[in-house]
């Protein structure tokens, strides 16, 4: 095995040949997974946390109309007459005030002009309004969930390079800034290096390689973090163009995690660069500017601005 | 003590002579505790965060039903007719009515019909709604620390295995995955061998080795870990054949952790193989597999399938 | 300064002469602090999740009466006739209604029988509603924060013993164990031993040694792990009687660490053994027992038993 | 590169050239950031839980009489009368009272004198009670974020100082403690010091320093913790003088985290001591005092208190 290489990163060396994305823009692994049932690979709390907002009150909408459908039918069964519900006014009217009737119960609003009467029309009232203080109870637990998730909002520059190090060498480099305002700490990243190679039976078979960083952990985090890999002798760059990375379908996956102040929790991202990402032959602008005052600040949307370099 | 000797693990050394697992294919462990008391090893939150959903419905009804009758047996005392119930309809229309009053007060749903016209009524109404919302507060509590645990569904491989390694040796196998479309990164894994030798007193004790991995660590892990212990001459398992192994009872515990991006948080999963999980000379096939567009696609049901392999 | 010698651990080498234990018994530490005013070093949630059940709902209760009280006292300005209440019952009368509407209104159940009927009445009735809701929705936080909060219900043996190791050694050992139901992984244990010694001015001065623990980290924890320090030529304990420790004021602390599986959490607990709690020559009663049927089981109520033995 | 030169700390070597300190006194950073959009740094959830609890209140009010205004629109629209309220009274008492019934349905406290007896005043109040509960279900999850979140009261010495060690050398020493009553437990510091160096092409820049702590983690943290760097010939403070550093506009970023007992969190903490701040030639006088009885105990107020010292 060559140096740094990692056998099975959990992306597996025979996984993916050619054309596909490991990691999407988004951070999610592009990856699809059969033989198992839907049932078994579902979560409730995993889908309901993970569903866009518009979903989450649709869904929300529809539960609660289906609930109240459901005890209006019950209603209907006990007699709407026993609510207090005209009944010469026709069934529509019935099962409308019932329905009217069942949601001022699930939510405990109740009005109480139209009211339970007889025992039957107790009993599910009182079952209703229960159930209605659980349902809203996991209601509140679902919100609370959905909005406390710690977020990340990070900034990886458009391209991976290759820059110029010292006199005679090179290193593999990207940015990374925290588009929140938010505080961040102990920030830290891994990249894995990944490209296809001839296997041991002549097909390609993908391989990974860690890239060590030259400062792969940092205190404090409040500007723009240029990552930084020196392709020396021990490097698996080392020797490697813009070509062989291209021909080999490279890509170059990193993970981000850092404290965060506000959600005081340690929050993670995934990103990565593919072969036709990289530029070969540049450097980073300079994105920490003094305003007219003499005070200096960070200029986030230079971030990914490059100079072309000879290396 | 030889190479890798655990002598405590907490399992014990003395634990476990024979035909009992330490670990059961739930995760749990099958130790039971004499000596305390029932009142000290209880916890009423660990009690009702563990205990399976129907059961924790049933007790919610229960509950709802007796807090209700207790309040019922206060408004019966008060005078029911200070609900505005009619006296003259008989003790059991009393009750009831005050039984259905009291839920309406509990939940706050509060009709209005029936409701409390003098001071005795009024306060334990008062009393009554500021109760219930106390309840249903701990009721949001619990269904929120139930449904927001961390929960895994990791596949864990049929069968551990004894495969070819190299040239002329021997590697422990076995594969995990997980069952969920969450993402999960910072996967590890430890393993721990335990068997019995026989003891100074002459009396069988069981001992405990940490297994070394290859990689005990993977940084993304969307497929499936073929997770592999090289059996080297300092591997506790090095000589051992599979008859020992049963002989002596062999048990390999697994102690898995991985950060879940939807949890944002770390979850843990156990499991162990036994010496009747073990395959001696095989290798597990292919999960990677490619569909007929030429997209690869990871195949979670072929997880335990082996071939048979001379070793 | 000498071997595994620790200069400040925060409980500061100038601490404590004599006659004070160091952690108390429930894990506290037994420091005063002065010089810092009570609202700075005060923190309403602290003290809120750290009361006990008795006092929080005391302070429950009073503060419910007190806001009511306060909305009383508006509504009584306001004129509890434009709640319908009869003016002509007397201003006791007025003003009991008015409280119990109060509550009505507060815990939102709004019978309607009284209810506010002009604009002043309705618009404090709104505030108070709303007012109500969140003050029931800080009840559900505390409540929430107060029963989750991880608790841990370790056992430690009675005494801390000085026992036989190998053929002429000796080893410091101490048992702890989970006396909850729950299931614990990577657990882990510190120990800080601590004794007076003259220091250059003559005074005697308190200093603190890290104790090396022959496993300092376990990774299953579901029995009693009987914690272990050999005191050979490196520790800070070679050579010491048990007749030095409790001239020095000894004093052994205990930091145990381990994740719950049931709070998914990391879980603490401190401890600590004074040198009166120290026994030499002995070792502990084993705590596995087997029962009738071949099964072993673990003994709790046997876990601090000790034999004498000649060191 | 020098010793213990951090090259790019995420503060950034170009960052800062004079006059303007890293870390206020408050822990922010001092760093302001430009080129991304109002809406892409911004995070309600971030905003509702940083913002000041006035403003937070303020917040809610107006969002309360909002939303029921935007309700009280739908129900004039719809036909008051359909409320039960009275039409000849105006069209302003039509407005209140829809306001007010508003009000009562999205708290849930329903009195029920004035209710919606028609198709679609009962609609909207079906949805508004609905939406009620969502909302202060949001607002119940809000308030818990916001007074749940670890909070730390840490105090740091007014200087830094340049102390004497041992015979011939001089130690860099700060101290801090916890001002809440709260047990912290595995505290750990890291200190990066940081001044202005002639860089290449000749301008100055900012370089990061990590400094070697003598004690960098406790296990307990009851008291004070004096910090302390030996200023030894691997110490990039070695042979520097005040005036160097006042020259140099140096700055010491100091990031402090523990375990804290009641929160069961590790808590985070910034600061920084600028070289305005720093003492050359002294020492902390004793925080650790006998009280009459000879009881010792901690007085906070005196944790800044120096004498002088020739060094």
């Amino acid at each position: 095995m060559k140096k740094n290489e990692i056998e099975d990163t959990g992306l597996s060396s025979k996984f993916q040949t050619r054309t596909q994305r490991l990691i999407g823009r988004d951070g999610s692994f592009n990856v699809k997974k059969t033989g198992i049932g839907r049932f078994e690979s579902f979560n409730l709390y995993h889908y309901l946390i993970n569903i866009s907002w518009t979903r989450f009150f649709i869904l929300a909408l529809l539960f609660y109309i289906v609930i109240n459908l459901a005890f209006t039918v019950f209603y209907v069964i006990a007699g709407p007459e026993h609510l207090g519900i005209e009944k010469n006014l026709g069934s529509l009217h019935s099962f409308m005030n019932s329905f009217f009737f069942s949601a001022q119960t699930l939510t405990t609003v109740g009005f109480g002009r139209v009211n339970p009467q007889n025992a039957w029309t107790n009993i599910i009232a009182t079952l209703e309004a229960g159930i209605g203080l659980m349902v809203f109870a996991v209601a509140t637990g679902l919100l609370y969930g959905r909005f406390s998730r710690p977020a990340t909002n990070m900034m990886f520059s458009r391209s991976a390079i290759f820059a110029k190090w010292g006199d005679n060498q090179r290193a593999f480099q990207f940015r990374v800034a925290n588009a929140f305002t938010t505080e961040m700490m102990d920030a830290e990243i891994q990249v894995i290096a990944s490209w296809l190679e001839p296997g041991e039976d002549g097909n390609e078979i993908r391989k990974f390689y860690a890239l060590k960083l030259e400062y792969a952990k940092i205190v404090f985090f409040p500007t723009v973090w240029t990552v930084n890999h020196v392709i020396d002798e021990n490097s698996p760059l080392f020797g490697k163009t813009l070509d062989d990375m291209i021909k080999d379908e490279a890509e170059f996956l990193i993970l981000f995690k850092a404290y965060d102040d506000t959600f005081t929790q340690t929050v993670h991202a995934r990103f990565s660069y593919r072969h036709d990402e990289l530029v070969w032959g540049a450097k980073f602008k300079r994105v920490i500017l003094i305003d007219e005052k003499g005070k200096s600040f960070v200029s986030l949307d230079k971030m990914s601005e490059l100079e072309k370099v000879e290396i």
